[in-house]
């Protein structure tokens, strides 16, 4: 069984839908290759109660829990203090981490608010930041980076090579331009049925000329198994008079 | 006090990363216009177990449940019968509904794959589809909404005059072009701490031109107060030796 996680993405702007989040398909599509299962993603907004009692739910629940958002200088950045209280630790000075930020700044600006960036819960293990040098941090099995997705990025490669991995997901996408999904769904159920280890998923696309048709996805665990499926797939998709295009993206 | 919502997105092609969800942004937005607020969002997989308790304990939390995902008519689409589970509902042919989708669909074309898109809960309302047909539908508080982004927003489009409103949020907000989160931190939590019923945001942006700045929004349900704190957020910012740019969005 490959190791499960959650992310928990921390702000009021993507909840007020002022900002689209682009960190989860950055972070989703890395879990995928480093074969880490991504199980839930939650989106909650800047409030203490709600941030703590979340953070307590999915670290038990999962194996790891990236968080993204809430570690910069201001008053609503406050996903650290919330990991060290769901952590029942202290949220205190991390002194490598004080200096590096006081060398970071010109003289006088290291400001008690900067200070806030290199206070962390106790023991928390800090992710470099090689972008603007305040860094995320590991407690746990909580992982907490930052919500500025070039800085998250940045943070995540860092912390890449740490994490328990496992099995890579394989998979492998045909297109059925100018299929709908309902002449497709009898046969996939028979292959979904043959291949129950596996993922066979249906997705409808449009492209800008108007005209559409479904990509049809096997993934898995087992390469051989997803050859196989995706081997019927194209079957399925011939018989019905298409000619199967591979590959992603859509045609 | 406004009513609340949870979003349920419901698919494994976004919990593997293969698709960027932008339905929540939409829903999210005209949640605030229409004075409903969007409190949590959950990514959850195409599991029957996982979305059935899902949504049971999020129509208890929430006064409205908005799902994305999971209607087509392929084996990998079923929300429907985990929301008639969750309702403890059977599961039944809704004949307006069928009757539409076999006048919608070619001769010999309206086949058992599509005839479950006519298979709602037990006294579900259906929620018109001007798009492609295959209705979503309401039943208690939960709306369930297609996946596909213009039949989704068409399918909330319809819905909405009939959503129990509140207030509609206020937002204001000012731009420092030059200026960091660090600097502006302090004078942030004082108007903060003076407008306690009001959300101040700080985010910070940086143009294609690699300068950046620092977004400041006042958000709440009182315009008045709104203003007032967008004020100080605008003397601050001109304290601070910079420009302050009003709108939405970043300069």
């Amino acid at each position: 069984m490959n190791p499960t996680a959650c992310i928990l993405v921390i702000g009021n702007e993507i909840l007020s839908g002022r900002t689209q989040d682009v960190n989860v398909q950055y972070i989703a599509r890395r879990l995928a290759e480093l074969g880490i299962t991504l199980a839930e993603v939650r989106i909650i907004p800047d409030r203490r109660p709600v941030i703590v009692d979340t953070i307590v739910a999915a670290r038990a629940a999962f194996d790891h829990v990236f968080t993204t958002g809430g570690i910069g200088p201001t008053h609503d950045d406050i996903t650290a203090p919330c990991v060290a209280e769901a952590f029942g630790l202290p949220w205190v000075i991390h002194p490598e981490t004080f200096r590096l930020l006081e060398a970071h700044f010109p003289q006088g600006e290291f400001n008690a608010a900067r200070q806030r960036m290199a206070t962390l819960p106790q023991g928390a293990v800090p992710i470099p930041n090689p972008v603007s040098s305040a860094p995320g941090f590991s407690i746990g099995n909580v992982h907490v980076l930052a919500g500025v997705p070039r800085i998250m990025r940045a943070m995540f490669e860092e912390l890449a090579p740490s994490l328990r991995h496992g099995t890579p997901v394989a998979s492998q996408s045909w297109h059925a331009l100018g299929l709908y999904e309902g002449a497709l769904a009898a046969g996939l159920t028979d292959i979904q049925e043959r291949f129950p280890g596996l993922d066979i998923g249906s997705y409808p696309f449009r492209r800008p000329d108007g005209r559409g048709g479904v990509t049809l996805v096997s993934k898995g665990l087992d390469p051989a198994q997803v050859r196989a499926a995706a081997d019927a797939v194209q079957a399925l998709i011939a018989q019905l008079g298409c000619t199967p295009i591979e590959g992603e993206p859509p045609p």
